[in-house]
């Protein structure tokens, strides 16, 4: 299961374009975090010569960084790319362009995937993407942090963009297969023995017993027990009684 | 804008509980993260304790990491907390506890917040979360990454998760204002501009002008210009046009 040894797969369309970044540790957590969503195309425009060296002869390089490309212009990065957009902080710039949350980008991407390849810019670690950078944009987007803070680490932007792209909002109505509860006449077994072993701890008061008997039967009714645990809890409560009833003998 | 430097905010809830971290510099890329997204609870059990230290003592140390806290164990770090959930790469292990996907446990955990904290544990860069810590857990979930990859790196994961509860599936809808477009009377007249350019420049042949009239009609028409182009584009072919003229005068 090593980052550096998986093996390639198959690439979406999506190319994660990176403008002039400059730290090493940044470039290898983007091609980590690319390799975790199985997406393989990146391309550096102008990286920071010393950087990119470094990021691709760590120990542990990726193979996605070592089948990147290296361009000298935007223009060349996105060239086979049929939509182009880029990420933003949000700053005061005049954008010229529609800027939209991740949240809408998303939907639009993978509209567009489906019909050919689509480039994502990140900009500089220091000073993200230029105004000529964003011009090759069809639109922006931004990750909805909290404005006040400023931009995010690259790698998680990477990160957060690919999940986004990647989340599948089906998956939410498959999960909760409901889960089999324990059926009203375990439940009635359960609620007797606790009551049994509770009056025999001197728990129950003789003048009040019926309220609390009230009482444990929907105290037991709010625990939703699961079906598959019903066994172990009568197992419970009978070794319980057991010890309570020899307890008494002795 | 300094990362280190913002504003102290309101506790949402959410405690993010890093068992057993080792690297400070997750450490502090999790600080980071948190502060993008505006949850300020960050609680340690056992960390390594060098780079802890190394960590809080970092230049740009993390107003989030000066508050955070050190337990010495789960259960002390998540005793206040009404849902307790854990993290996991999906592996061999036998799980006991319900395994969601990110999109599942994003809804349950908002819902859940709504009533009271709820406490997000990661386990250590390299083992993950022990069985021992799972036990603590009401039940877990994933970042539904590529099966074969592993883990994702802890900074990344922390912001995947933390983007996953701040997304805003409202805004989808409400950013996609209709753009206005050009109404029909600016389209034929560009239209009719660009016939009388391309005949001028030669380019329509006059025995199947009539077709190419139309096919240029169409290629307008799929343009989809906005309505604040407009005007820019009529005078782009006015300018051309009055070249052409002036050129034919010549």
């Amino acid at each position: 299961m090593g980052d550096g040894g998986a093996a390639p797969i198959a690439d979406c369309g999506l190319r994660i374009v990176l403008v002039s970044p400059r730290n090493p540790l940044n470039i290898g957590a983007v091609a980590r975090a690319m390799s975790n969503f199985g997406v393989t195309t990146l391309r550096l425009v102008n990286p920071y010569e010393v950087a990119f060296k470094e990021a691709r002869s760590a120990i542990r390089s990726h193979y996605i960084l070592e089948r990147s490309e290296v361009f000298d212009s935007v223009a060349a990065a996105v060239s086979d790319a049929g939509l182009v957009v880029g990420t933003t902080a949000l700053g005061n710039r005049d954008l010229h362009v529609p800027l939209y949350r991740l949240e809408a980008a998303g939907r639009l991407i993978r509209e567009q995937l489906s019909a050919g390849p689509v480039a994502l810019l990140f900009g500089s670690e220091r000073f993200g993407l230029s105004n000529d950078d964003m011009s090759h944009c069809h639109w922006l987007f931004r990750i909805p942090t909290r404005d006040e803070h400023g931009s995010m680490n690259l790698g998680q932007a990477v990160a957060v963009c690919l999940y986004e792209l990647k989340r599948d909002e089906g998956s939410v109505q498959n999960q909760f297969p409901p889960r089999g509860v324990v059926n009203a006449g375990d439940m009635e077994r359960i609620t007797a023995m606790m009551i049994e072993a509770l009056e025999r701890s001197g728990f129950v008061n003789e003048r009040t017993s019926e309220s609390t008997h009230l009482k444990i039967r929907r105290l037991v009714r709010r625990l939703d027990i699961p079906e598959s645990d019903a066994v172990a809890w009568l197992g419970i409560f009978r070794q319980i009684l057991w010890k309570l009833k020899a307890g008494n003998g002795a």
